[in-house]
């Protein structure tokens, strides 16, 4: 954190710097660009106009326009995710329940930070993603933050459980981010009532073969203790599931189109997210997302 | 799964490529080879085209036909095994009567893949096998599927209990196997509600010598987790060898009938489990298979 | 310990030894200096001295003036802190909470160090600090002092649950330190009636690789003894966070007000905490600080 | 199991490979030799046409004869045994009723292997031996077989226990060895109700140093699982013992007779032991060796 | 204990020895330096006569008086403490009761080694120390002896508790000591029916990188069995610090008047101890020294 | 076991064999020497015979007396012992109490092996001694024999109870010594009802850096398994300590007969304890040794 992220202007006049030399199309606004770049570092906007250039060129000429830059913006966000058949169309639908999930309990949950795009496009070995980004860089987490953070995280999984009645082996990697998540809340940050308001670092010994091996053969408290920790881990991931299966059962349908629409178009903003959630509650069953208690973000 | 495997029509292309320069008798037909071929990867399919060419040397001539590369199949699917009178009457016996109560499993459980071959002869320290084989690649395993596959694998101490009304060493493997299934549906895939919602991956130190120890000492978790873990894994394996107990005590007589095939012809395709267990359905007893669940696949 | 820190009539003496052959201005008063700088050692004033050396310099010209020494000490106390922008404004008001929490405990625990400098500047990955400084090394710690100790570390964390109702994870480094405080005083001071009156020195194996390894593989106890050193620490660390609760709800308009004067000067003096304090206490809502006990420290 | 052991034809036929160009008496009688060495496997036949040639040249003479070729046999079947005084005669006593308490269980029990030979003779640090020879190889070993196996194994303490009230050292390696059979039928079987249809391999770290240490550190299951390994191994090893000595009180007359003989002939064949069961039974105290079960074997 | 300490006659003579070519004044006498030395070996004597040269040469001249033997006794029983005002007043005040306490103590307790030297100024991180002397070399000690041990090593902490109602930090290294006295006691010699006539050595791995491993990673006995260690241990060092607590309570005007004239002296003789002692006894309150059990010791 | 000790007749013809070329006294009578070493191995009688012949030099020639052969064969039982003045007269009364209960308890436990001497004198750490000698090499050891040594172990700590109403350090090598037998007992020779028949080996990891790392990182067995250990370990130590102490008081007069001995002659041959307890018990007290058991051996 030493480091700050830039702000929006700073990001503007980063994209500007780097841009020196190369030819733009006229409807390159960097203001446009730093708007939609939340949380990206330095490093990050050089990378975007350097990939924006490559796809410039293999368009042909050594103009970049604005959606060079918007596909290079993709592409860094959800990295190189390739169109494949090798699905089948059941996996397919089970991979779309499994991220508009994720991106509705994003979108639903007052704290999480909003999603920037969804894909069902398999990228090595993971066959969907849902991207968030922050609005600005975050130095603290507040309790509320974290909960939302183990839901947004099990919403995948919660999914599933909503529409097929079952888990599947897809939400492995999900189940071990928020236990970690949970655990941590519970054992570093002194948000478990059960445990107390004690620190235990990471709980485990971290340097072996240094000077001290103080700690690096006996966990810093006892078996009881770390079943204590299991507990209040798998207590905070219980209620997060139990919250998102609640939230997705009552916007189904916006689970169901949003599922729909991925199938179809395999990639969508987080802004057709929030569309989706509003159109399904503009309609007759009365329900509002203003209910669920996150006003909608203008990114 | 980052490279998937060839569908049929794929299948078919990649046999004619490796055929190139290679005598072909009338009766070959790609299309036939490739529907019999499903979850052969390309390298599979260069293999089954070899080994059939080394037949065809061996019987006399270059010109590579049907029979060629039937045999070649059999032997890639379920390994070079040996006729031996190796074992005693009684261990055929036993032997035919464990790989009937797999594959008999394999045909009655909804969500198990098809059984491709059965066989009673032995290859290294294995004395039997039966072989399934995909439709189709997966990528996605739900809990159905992993609550059949268990099953499947204790089929064949099910049928030793059916049968001889005890178990024998020649589940071993079949019982580690299922042990690890069992295990990781807990552990991993979140599939056990007294654990609940969260995921350990292994369970077990990852890189010994590696940068950081933080998890090479210590389980992720309590003692008493894992007596959880135990208790839950054992569950499912009781479950499993229950059902498989069920339905094969009430087709017993396609299991006898099965097992008496096997010892006569020691190899079976999977049409014959099927043809075994309509037969004995279709008589007097009642018994319909369509009321196991499973719709006869099309293979 | 065994080389004691010197006196004030000691500081100043060495203070005019490392200021030999500098040019001073008239209003640099070593016994000034001396009365300020408790429980510096002899390397700190010589630090000091170069320090404001380094700022008369940077000021323009060889004079040290008692700015500059001024300057010179602060930067000592509370290191290198940078004014920054980078964190949201939410964030800022979240740190001035949690460090005028630190502040006031330390006000008004009887047996605290007094405050010296409070600051929600950030420093590395520290995002504000509370630094106190003992009005004479100390040998011996007596039970009263590191109960209060304990309450001033959890403090900061009581502060952000009596303003925001929930935990951060910026308390994670106070619940660590704490955590390892109460420890101590339960295992190595014998000060838990329910472990007794036993020591075990720090619990953990000390030399892996010397000659003996009688106590590198396993604790010099019993697990179930570990659990109750776990249940005492607790025990500890929870009373310290009621008692801070308690105290901060009963001054919580010093709490906000030395908030507010922090998000306003970013750093300030000791002695400003207890003005703060008792400003509040003159009010009509009738408390006095003399009742939380603390006699104002004449610094 | 991968090399099959020779039938009784084939170890005659192997039997005259290896005697080629040797001179033979006429009493020699390869079929005969090859009824009397069940389990032998090839190696096994050329040691024993080797043992019994060098048996001939002390001896005398170049021609092995139908004597050289039954000792050549019993050195193979129980080792190099030594006729000395060194035992005190109670010790000589202990030991036989020890080894006939062996013998006879495997004369009872219907599915152990038949005796061959029985010894006081030490040998090294066994004092004694009873050695069995299986009717054929196997490759799958039955619950039964294996309880059997148990109590044959418990048999000589079984003896001590009847005949002199108390058990001794002496069957320290019988109780090591029950231990490990009976722990694999509860961890790797499924042999325990208790611990049900799971298999957990050794229950032990394989490769220490290879690429993956992921069972190195761990149990693959919990402390309370292997206590019920441990009780259930316990309850296998009881009931054994429990039948072994309810089967030698009731045979206590052969167990007496055997030992007297033992005692005096030092060795016997496996036939002697069922003799001397044949003849206590005939007598008017009325028992029956049919009425334990086991037919005769007709070696 | 192979080499025995020499007794006073000795002594005697081998100071004489190490005092050849040496100049002395006429008021040494060896005998009264022998009985006033009990426990020193060859080599402490040896030691005392060199320190006591240098003393005189520091005094100015060759010829070593009994004051400079006197104050090279008091060197090498106390080590090398330094008078130094680094201590607060109160910090003076505690040590001066925590070592009174001890004294008291050895002074009170019937098998406790007499008192030699008592002192308040620190050597190193010791703020003060108790010196005992046995008076005569022991090869056993008894349940007795041991019990006693116990409770001079916790007199410092009981007079802190008696006096100031409250525990310290300065205890730590009396309780690590105690602690591991108590363990002994349980573990190795006995004392302790909880756990019955067994004895486990240190209870701790002895030689690793040994030939042998046997004891390396396992302790001797179970978890359950180190906790009633555990249990005993505490239950030792409680009995010793209530029984501490009750005679400093009963002689708490001898404490306060040990301590007083420690504070003016800092180190004061063992038989001042006693006299202080016998002067609060003597007076009309009643309490008689003899009442508490231990004959002064004539020294 | 493998090599076995000679027999008396050819302990003297070895001793003749040794002998050659040395000069006889005419009091030397092999036979006598033989009769007076049961269990001396041949190296031992070798030994005998050096140590002898050294003896005689020392006296003054060359011919070996018996008087030489009988101090070797002292020497060679117990040791090279010091007569010294090291210990207290208290510490010499308790080590004479301590040998006496191990002597008695040899003496009066039937199985136990006969005494062969005793003594007083301190050798190294071992402060006294008592000797035993089985009367012939022995290859079994009956739960009787193992009871009765648990019993002459423990008598030295008994007979310190019975005198002394405590025990003290001195028996800590005895403990330990009585603890290892007795955790045999129950883990490898199945003497524990509790732990039943089964056998762990020695419990504890064997080859670390073998090949196979199978045993090296767990016990074979659960921590509640090693805790049924540790308490049917502690049950028949408690019983033998009981057994000890109840024969001790019955033969009070005879231990404080035989320890008033040993104080005179610091070392007595097994004969004089045998004498001791039949006058004890020809008084008229009316107790007799046949009493106790067992029959006095005639050495």
């Amino acid at each position: 954190m030493t480091v700050p992220l830039p702000n929006q202007a700073e990001r503007a006049a980063i994209l500007g710097v780097h841009a020196r030399g190369k030819t733009l199309a006229p409807d390159v606004d960097w203001d446009t660009v730093a708007r939609a770049t939340p949380g990206f570092s330095g490093a990050d906007l050089a990378n975007l106009v350097n990939e924006a250039a490559i796809n410039a060129v293999r368009a042909g000429g050594p103009i970049i326009d604005a959606q060079d830059l918007d596909d290079a913006r993709d592409r860094l966000l959800l990295g190189r995710r390739e169109s494949t058949n090798a699905l089948l169309p059941e996996e397919r639908h089970s991979v779309a329940i499994h991220e508009s999930g994720h991106a509705l309990m994003a979108a639903l949950c007052e704290h999480a930070d909003p999603v920037a795009k969804v894909t069902i496009l398999p990228s090595g070995p993971a066959l969907g993603a849902t991207e968030q980004l922050p609005e600005a860089e975050r130095h603290l987490y507040s309790e509320s933050y974290l909960t939302d953070l183990l839901t947004v995280r099990l919403g995948g999984r919660a999914a599933e459980l909503v529409v097929f009645g079952e888990g599947s082996t897809g939400a492995a990697d999900d189940l071990a981010g928020a236990t970690q998540i949970a655990a941590r809340m519970v054992r570093e940050f002194g948000l478990s009532p059960a445990l107390g308001p004690v620190g235990y670092g990471s709980g485990a010994p971290r340097y072996l073969g240094g000077e001290s091996t103080e700690e690096t053969l006996h966990r810093p408290y006892a078996e009881q203790t770390q079943r204590i920790v299991d507990e209040e881990t798998a207590r905070l991931a219980r209620n997060a599931e139990k919250r998102a299966v609640a939230l997705l059962s009552e916007h189904r349908k916006a689970l169901d189109a949003l599922a729909e629409l991925l199938t179809t178009r395999e990639t969508v903003d987080g802004s057709v997210v929030l569309d989706v959630l509003q159109q399904q509650q503009q309609r007759p069953d009365g329900h509002h997302p203003a209910a669920a208690g996150k006003p909608t973000p203008s990114p």
